[in-house]
């Protein structure tokens, strides 16, 4: 598979060294693979840190700025930052009210986010960690105990961050961002597997006209393979896989339709239009969509759709403004 | 090939009434492809109107929105709107104050525009036209008579955008949208061809191990294939061949590293890193930069380059809040 690279090892740096030639509003640690807001630390306000593997942007380094993340962590292509690497982003971004770790659900990534709060605690900052585990598709896989952390995370980084903004204190915040994290579900499908750098193939072979539903976003295994399904049937499965484990759904809702990476925006949005009419047949209606691509499997080809149970509370946090990469509004 | 969608047929459609979904602030005209401004028409605002084939998301209906376009037209995959349906589109966006057609370079566009244009005038609505080619690689093509436009049109449609929002009268939007399709230079390299939803299949195939320089966003022909290049190899020659075209630059200068749609986000910040590197290394520095899929073919992999020389007045129009899908800040 081609690549638009400099070669392997050198992808995460150089991707790192382009955000900081396009973001100055970001302050770029290339050789520490930070991502830090340029204003950090911000006094008295919480700092929510970060990060995950590689491969998966916006997702972590594009959340960073004024509303979302203080300072993100770049892993290797699909691999978790390391504890040192946690810990010295939360040394650069915390402003005298502690710090939240966000933190996605697989087993290195706890591990790692567990070692880096205890280094921020031992250095005298409080800390609060959320996990996210928001995928419906399996219980548990071959790196997580239980479910996978997703699409939901982008939620989390947005909704607790917009508490942080509004001055909320450390445990406020950390709650906040479990209760978001406990409102949202996500399930995914893979037209076309990704290719990492290292490998250079696609991380697993889907035959054509197959496609596999409950995917993971490293290309993880789903519940099963189908031959391949239209838009409006995919989107039947997805929100019938999603409602099923978090039936009664009532306003508001948040909806990210998500593209994988490879699949075109005029793909994702035709897809869209079927999620919000499946959505609408089961009485639910978003009261925010996103579509894009967001949470990504580097060029995996698919989508992912994720919900998230809001009150008027987080909606109003949902709203507040927001300037990053990833998301901007209201400023 | 695989894809997300209810049949060929439906593509532009289903896309369509994804964007209504996820879009509150637009007005999709599903039956007739039109996308409109949900406040339009704007009294005594110079009413912008673009449009060109799908498959290029964001472009054209992605454009959008205050700041921006009152009105884009899309047409099938890869194929222009029809006059009928441009002349629609301005009648239904324009405020009083004429109405200004954005039109990429491609001999059907062109006549199509240029009959519609006619039809706008005979309803007694005054019109003018900016006409974009941009792209460097070429000189003809099969679909083109002079330069392809491209990347340079999310430049017009902002700037131009900005300026009409600022309350410019038609002549100096269009004079203002001219200045900067004059300015604009752009060229592009594929790794992978697109895949159209009524072939099936890539529309052209590019080996393993070659890439095609020069590329248009319809995986029209380009200057020459080569052995595959290194992402800091093919900024040079990007950077060259932009440079050639349009020596001595100065600031301000703003540089879109543009996603053709399938190639990864992290690939496309490396990518950037070098396009930044290998500009510097010819004293030009980016003044504003944007990184992502924002002049698409479909799934194409691959990337281009847009540069654009500003001034101070520009540059300032190009920073006005703007609120579309494609881009947002400031609001």
């Amino acid at each position: 598979m081609k690549m638009l690279i400099n070669g392997p090892e050198r992808v995460v740096a150089d991707a790192l060294r382009g955000m900081a030639a396009a973001h100055p509003g970001l302050r770029v640690d290339v050789p520490h693979r930070l991502v830090l807001r340029g204003d950090a630390p911000v006094a008295g306000k919480v700092a929510l840190v970060s990060g995950g593997g590689s491969g998966h942007e916006p997702l972590h380094t594009g959340c960073v700025g004024p509303g979302m993340l203080d300072a993100a962590c770049a892993g290797q292509v699909f691999t978790s930052p390391v504890p040192d690497q946690l810990a010295r982003a939360a040394a650069a971004v915390h402003g005298g009210a502690g710090v939240l770790l966000v933190v996605k659900n697989y087993t290195g990534d706890v591990l790692n986010f567990e070692m880096a709060a205890e280094l921020v605690e031992e250095s005298g900052v409080e800390v609060a960690q959320v996990l996210v585990a928001d995928d419906v598709a399996v219980a548990d896989g071959a790196t997580t105990a239980g479910r996978r952390g997703v699409g939901g995370t982008l939620f989390v980084h947005r909704i607790a961050g917009a508490a942080a903004a509004a001055g909320a204190p450390l445990a406020e915040v950390a709650a906040i961002g479990r209760r978001v994290a406990a409102a949202s579900r996500s399930f995914g499908a893979a037209l076309h597997g990704p290719t990492t750098p290292a490998k250079g193939s696609p991380t697993f072979d889907l035959p054509p006209g197959e496609l596999e539903l409950g995917i993971g976003i490293h290309g993880e295994p789903g519940r099963e393979r189908r031959p391949m399904l239209s838009a409006a049937e995919l989107a039947d499965v997805t929100v019938e896989a999603l409602l099923a484990d978090r039936p009664a759904l009532t306003d508001p809702v948040l909806c990210l339709t998500n593209g994988m990476g490879g699949t075109p925006l005029l793909e994702l949005y035709g897809f869209h239009a079927e999620v919000v009419r499946a959505l609408g047949e089961r009485g639910v209606t978003p009261a925010r969509s996103l579509v894009g691509n967001y949470v990504t499997s580097l060029d995996m080809a698919g989508c992912s759709v994720s919900l998230c149970q809001l009150d008027e509370g987080l909606l109003r946090l949902w709203d507040t403004p927001v300037c990053t990469p990833a998301l901007r509004w209201g400023r």
